[in-house]
């Protein structure tokens, strides 16, 4: 059961306590799909510190992660009847931006990406948020629809505490340096190979 | 932005819905701790179709995930009281297993290991639950503090539409070989590796 002891004691003039309350820039990428799930797990621990959570999905489908989308938001629900927990937002490109006058009528999904990525942008830099989860972003960066040097200093300069979670297959070299944390889920085993398609409750 | 189009469709005389509604055997591996929170997030879906969620923590300490927990213990009761998602129950071996009347006296682990995953085995049987997470369950197998075949057997005879997730290092191969779905999460970066320890919300 594992213990979490740093090996080494960096000589950066901070204290534990600074180092580990340190905002974090955590990367999941690789081929298989833990990658989202394990930041939508993340959420569920943020969530219950009472972190204001904004879930934004850079993808076409509007059912995409159905499931972890009405799960957060019942979660979100209950924090502002009761207070439990934090509030929790949930954008999705899809059909058009939620905040978006376009929503519904935008078909080109380049400018739909760099629209989402200049709210999160703002968003950033007014602090709105605690944790930001910005779901298959890898995409819009690998496609050169959204530039990588400006997200890496935009997100490297950001104020205050805010800690963000960027999901998808090949994280561009540039935003896995500059992370503090990046998981690779690889595959061993997938039921795809067998000729199985997704299932409800598993992939959505 | 991944589609769910399988390579090969087998020859095993089973139709999609059939292959499709298969119920799943999932390892999550590797050496970094996406493991049990994509686990958790899996259960945000099942939670979202209703299923009943049976979480099993083969941990020593009793805070440990103790944001997951209390997230998902909050959706189990939004179901309680409005029907909203599916039920959910957390378990830890922690000061001794819920059901237990060895409650918080019981201080050999292995023995407290093997009574959880007889309860685990006699609730299969019953198909008491849709998903079952068994946390940090490859630790107790490591060990050889519960017979690996043993829980092999159980699982691959289980009755009924029963999803089991066991997450930990070092997954034995005989459960690598008897799992529909194996996600090994593998370490890029890691904020430890700069002498930073573990941060409230991002590591509980």
């Amino acid at each position: 059961m594992p213990q979490g002891r740093p090996e080494a004691v960096p000589d950066d003039g901070k204290t534990t306590r600074q180092r580990r309350n340190r905002p974090l820039l955590v990367v999941h990428t690789g081929e298989m799909k833990g990658k989202s799930t394990a930041a939508f797990g993340l959420a569920l621990r943020g969530w219950n510190q009472g972190w204001d959570i904004a879930v934004f999905q850079f993808v076409k489908s509007a059912k995409w992660r159905v499931g972890e989308e009405n799960a957060l938001l019942a979660l979100g629900g209950l924090h502002e009847r009761t207070g439990e927990g934090g509030p929790v937002q949930w954008h999705k490109m899809g059909s058009g931006w939620s905040w978006s006058r376009k929503q519904g009528s935008e078909t080109d999904h380049a400018e739909a990406a760099r629209d989402g990525w200049r709210e999160i942008a703002r968003r950033i830099a007014a602090q709105e948020h605690d944790l930001y989860v910005l779901d298959e972003f890898t995409y819009p960066l690998k496609w050169g629809w959204i530039d990588v040097d400006e997200v890496v200093a935009a997100l490297s300069a950001r104020p205050g505490h805010q800690h963000v979670v960027i999901t998808g297959r090949d994280a561009p070299p540039a935003l896995v340096d500059a992370a503090d944390l990046v998981v690779e889920m690889t595959k061993v085993k997938h039921p795809m190979d067998a000729g199985q398609k997704g299932q409800r409750g598993i992939e959505w």
